[in-house]
């Protein structure tokens, strides 16, 4: 994997760069949609490409694993092959997920126990066989596996659980050198940063997460729930020790102002739920602000989603159309929610590095700021 | 509306045609694929045109005059204009919904009192309000106001039923001549063939049908739980009463065999909820018979869905992930099911036109009925 630094914004730490990937190129800074279970959810993998002009999408490996199975995916010949998408993907190491889904886990030094929330049957994750099982979905970008800590957290939490994330790490790169790709293309591990909020946990964690010089790097464990000053905050904090000549991915953020902030302050690469989740629950995103499409407000409004994005589907059905669909449960709208505001969150980034580019970002960025987050 | 048979299968009394509307023109036979809310369910607009290649969609008037309401419907110009489908669309009277999903409806000769199944609000449903609420919907074709008889239903009750559909079918006849188009192209009405399954009653209705002299004709009350035998002995009574200068229209039929052995019986267009639905719940209809997409078999069969229907959808996706999707309860599984269904019954009334104009379609027939109710 090779990152290319193309150009950094005089008024603020944002960058524009090109991340090389054995599926192609992806053009950063970057959102990746979530795809879970190996589908973004209401989503066409043809509309991913050609309408919402996505680069990667986001695996999670504790669902993949569960179902379909190693088997499967193994057989089709990884993710890529099984569900169609042909462009990079990234999985979450599922780390979060044993701690936020599955039942009776057991967290000890060698790894975590848990049980299945799906049939309730056990199992067990260690930095090791995590790797393999990335391995075996064939991701371009491979996750650490590590602990996500809560928010709030105290701080000899946050301590010790920084140290097993640590030592964690120690293995899981051990495991990826010692074992090949299994479908041909590389596969990057990215470390992942924790340290809750505190200031010393989270400067140690960067500068060992970056001495690992792994060909990226990963800030976790924010947009939990902790006040956006903190997030920022950490966020400006680990990305002056990141080093400037790798990709910088901060993990489940966030609004399209967070974006826009964290891009300012050097982040690379994004992705959350809020787009795909906030879609079916008629929450519209766009470049004037937020939207609940439910609302009496729109029922007869029969201007197009948002012409301005020149999607295909923003620009083809209307504010009425959407809200009707939407007011009958109809799965149509989430279809058009979904496909709307992911398109919305490419075209954020795509402007966000032409600014970049063109060396007028900050500007820009604290106009957009105060645009995308009115509630209209 | 003009319809021009172009065909006549030597062994059957199957028909290749050609029905002009104001919305541009359909070959029949013809499946319809059911929007009822103004949406086909989880089907983009350009899937419908470009995968499915529907010619033809249903809007139900009950469903639309309750959301989004006639006020929207008019400010947008028309559910053509409203939903972005520029094809033909044919709309339910409404009256098949205030039987089976209205409550405390109460029928009279003058016409059906009830209460929306949404909000409890009354309503009143006559021929002539009927006639105007398509008027505003702005159908291409335009159902009259019946009573569809339940089965089993008894002689007396079917023919008292007869009678009433028949007095309501003149005042829609009267409304529609009365009334002008308000969108600017013009709207057929097409008469309903009543009679439960009673040959006299049948007989006599599918003359008076004939007698009104309409652009199309229907055949209503059937696919309604009767014997198969009957619904077929009640279709061919009928065909050969209804011109055959018209098409002929069989409401809510039915499986791709009863589709088969309808056209062979010289039906021209057919609607049914079954290839969405059933799509839904991980029924898949294929050239070589019924498949539940569910069941463990599947796993990990990474063939196509059915890459002999050469559309993208059915030919992109494999069983297994399909499977994977379904199991998931991923929305995309919803998807990918409904577009291959209609695909499947949409190539599979483009066969049977083929084998017409070829005059070659009995002998055809015969074989795929016996491949298409296989299960496997
Ligand atoms: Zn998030
Ligand atoms: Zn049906």
């Amino acid at each position: 994997m090779k990152f290319d630094l193309l150009a950094t914004d005089p008024g603020s730490s944002a960058r524009a760069g090109l991340l090389h990937t054995g599926h192609g190129v992806i053009e950063t800074p970057i959102f990746m949609p979530v795809g879970t279970a190996g589908s973004v959810k209401a989503v066409h993998q043809r509309e991913l490409e050609q309408d919402i002009q996505a680069q990667i999408i986001l695996g999670n490996t504790y669902h993949l694993y569960l179902r379909p199975g190693l088997g499967v995916l193994e057989k089709a010949g990884g993710l890529h092959r099984f569900n169609g998408w042909s462009k990079p993907i990234l999985t979450d190491s599922g780390g979060y997920q044993v701690y936020s889904l599955a039942a009776n886990r057991k967290i000890t030094p060698e790894g975590a126990t848990f049980k299945s929330h799906i049939d309730g049957s056990k199992h067990h994750f260690t930095p090791e066989n995590v790797m393999d099982i990335q391995r075996s979905i064939g991701a371009d970008i491979v996750m650490a596996f590590d602990e996500c800590t809560p928010y709030p957290c105290d701080y000899a939490y946050a301590k010790k659980s920084l140290d097993i994330t640590h030592q964690w790490l120690k293995r899981c790169v051990d495991r990826m050198q010692s074992t090949e790709p299994k479908y041909g293309y590389g596969q990057a591990l990215f470390p992942i940063v924790q340290g809750s909020v505190y200031k010393d946990l989270r400067e140690r964690s960067a500068e060992f997460i970056a001495a690992q010089n792994q060909p990226g790097n990963a800030i976790g464990g924010l947009s939990v729930g902790e006040p956006h000053e903190d997030m920022y905050a950490m966020t400006s904090l680990v990305c002056a020790i990141l080093p400037a000549s790798k990709p910088r991915y901060l993990m489940g953020v966030g609004t399209p102002e967070n974006i826009l902030e964290c891009i300012a302050l050097g982040v690379d690469m994004f992705d959350c739920v809020m787009p795909t989740r906030n879609a079916r629950n008629g929450m519209l995103f766009t470049a004037d602000g937020i939207i609940n499409i439910k609302n009496e407000r729109w029922k007869d409004d029969l201007s197009p989603i948002d012409a301005t994005l020149g999607g295909y589907v923003s620009s083809f059905y209307s504010k009425a159309y959407l809200r009707h669909l939407m007011i009958n449960k109809e799965i149509l709208g989430a279809q058009i929610a979904t496909i709307h505001n992911l398109t919305f969150y490419l075209w954020l980034v795509k402007e966000a590095r032409k600014k970049i580019q063109e060396g007028t970002f900050a500007a820009w960025k604290n106009d957009m700021v105060k645009r995308v987050r009115e509630r209209r």
